[in-house]
């Protein structure tokens, strides 16, 4: 039997604050065929609400120090603020939007990530496991699930997870049950070949490539650990995985295909 | 065929926002046999943000006057912090709970509030109606429902709106698929025949009763709105209207039972 298709889109922050670009990435994945499900970031509002609060936003490698005070912030924001009005929003383009945190119907338990190298991230969890009964069930109905990047730990805490994780795991653990394709929503064209040329997108990257890209420099920061997860995914079942601009969803051949 | 039960509970902001109580609220809650729906408030704890964030409070006819700042905040504080702390507690005593606005799933839709002799509420949802299927579907799986009070107008709008008219209105909408008991927690232990004597608890009104208590001046104030939804409830199939404290919800019969 042919798995139906599924589309998992992961935006970040910057996108879902500012209303405009909103407004368009609600329009394009409104405009998605078939069953898809959206994850969101929110860090720039969780820092502006934390510095408005006057607490101190830390980060380390990328990720956020999240001490009770910030785990609260975080709660507000990411499940509150952006995730209610993505959810608002797409009911309002006839999306059947779901909001969910991975506690909701206990779709994303998780574990408090442990101190490592001396770094104490607090409330901050890595994934365990993704109830694909349940999230695939509603799916089938035609329910779009907005997830947002919490997760828990089943012992009532809420735990701060990265929303590229939780799009990847979440895509790994649906593939038992779609044919899915995961794209990664970025600031740029895809993966550029020259840091600063939008032009110089590299429309396809094997794993071998990748390798080369990092022994040259080409590919660095941020970009590796993303593509890592990406050729993680592949191997995991995943069907494709595009790397693209937020406002190329609906066109991702222009995007980054990343390949087995 | 007979109806399966469902309870409705509903608790103020009062009992979820101190740790001491809202940890029995959640063992009291989780102890409920059979099906079971949990609506909440969140008003002081969004009246503590707002004030941190220099935001002035301001309420008519105990109602929250909802600016678009205004909503910022209670959609953060009831959406995300109040409700998915309830969720994850929920789920560490092994209830399925499912955090929900109004626009999650469409499950409560609601127009804003018109201004009315002069009074413009803001952002301020009067319900119009209530997703019986998809609600009704939730709960046969043995999911608990856990919702925030927001609604949404269908326009990509969220709406502030009163825990205790969700309550009332999820009830009488359920009733349509379930016997249904609606429970209203209330800081004293019933409805008082004697202000300050909490053991003047009258244990039964029925509605002549209450107009009776009105003319004598020994109900009133915030109560009579309260009462007044209670028989609205009745009238429209709801099985039974119970008003009692927090700490009692696993034994109703402490409390006032409203009669047809």
């Amino acid at each position: 039997m042919n798995k139906e298709k599924l589309t998992i889109i992961k935006v970040g922050g910057k996108i879902v604050e500012e209303e405009a670009t909103l407004y368009r990435l609600l329009d394009d994945f409104a405009a998605i065929d078939g069953h898809k499900l959206l994850v969101h970031g929110g860090g720039r509002s969780a820092t502006k609400l934390a510095s408005e609060l006057g607490i101190e936003s830390r980060m380390v490698n990328g990720r956020r120090i999240t001490d009770a005070e910030t785990l609260r912030v975080v709660t507000m924001v990411y499940a509150g603020l952006v995730n209610k009005n993505l959810v608002a929003g797409l009911q309002a383009r006839q999306v059947n939007a779901l909001g969910l945190t991975g506690a909701d119907m206990d779709v994303i338990r998780s574990h408090r990530r442990p101190i490592k190298e001396g770094i104490d991230y607090g409330f901050v969890g890595d994934v365990e496991r993704v109830n694909v009964g349940l999230l695939g069930d509603l799916i089938d109905k035609d329910t779009v699930p907005v997830l947002a990047p919490l997760t828990h730990d089943g012992n009532g805490h809420l735990l701060n997870t990265n929303a590229d994780t939780i799009a990847g795991e979440v895509a790994k653990a649906l593939a038992a049950r779609f044919e899915v394709t995961l794209v990664y929503c970025f600031e740029k064209r895809g993966v550029l070949r020259k840091e600063n040329d939008d032009d110089s997108v590299i429309p396809r990257i094997t794993s071998d490539e990748f390798r080369q890209y990092v022994a040259d420099g080409i590919v660095q920061g941020g970009m590796i650990p993303k593509l890592q997860n990406a050729f993680e995914a592949l191997t995991a079942g995943v069907h494709e995985v595009i790397i693209t601009q937020a406002s190329a969803i609906h066109a991702p051949e222009e995007g980054t295909r990343i390949l087995r």
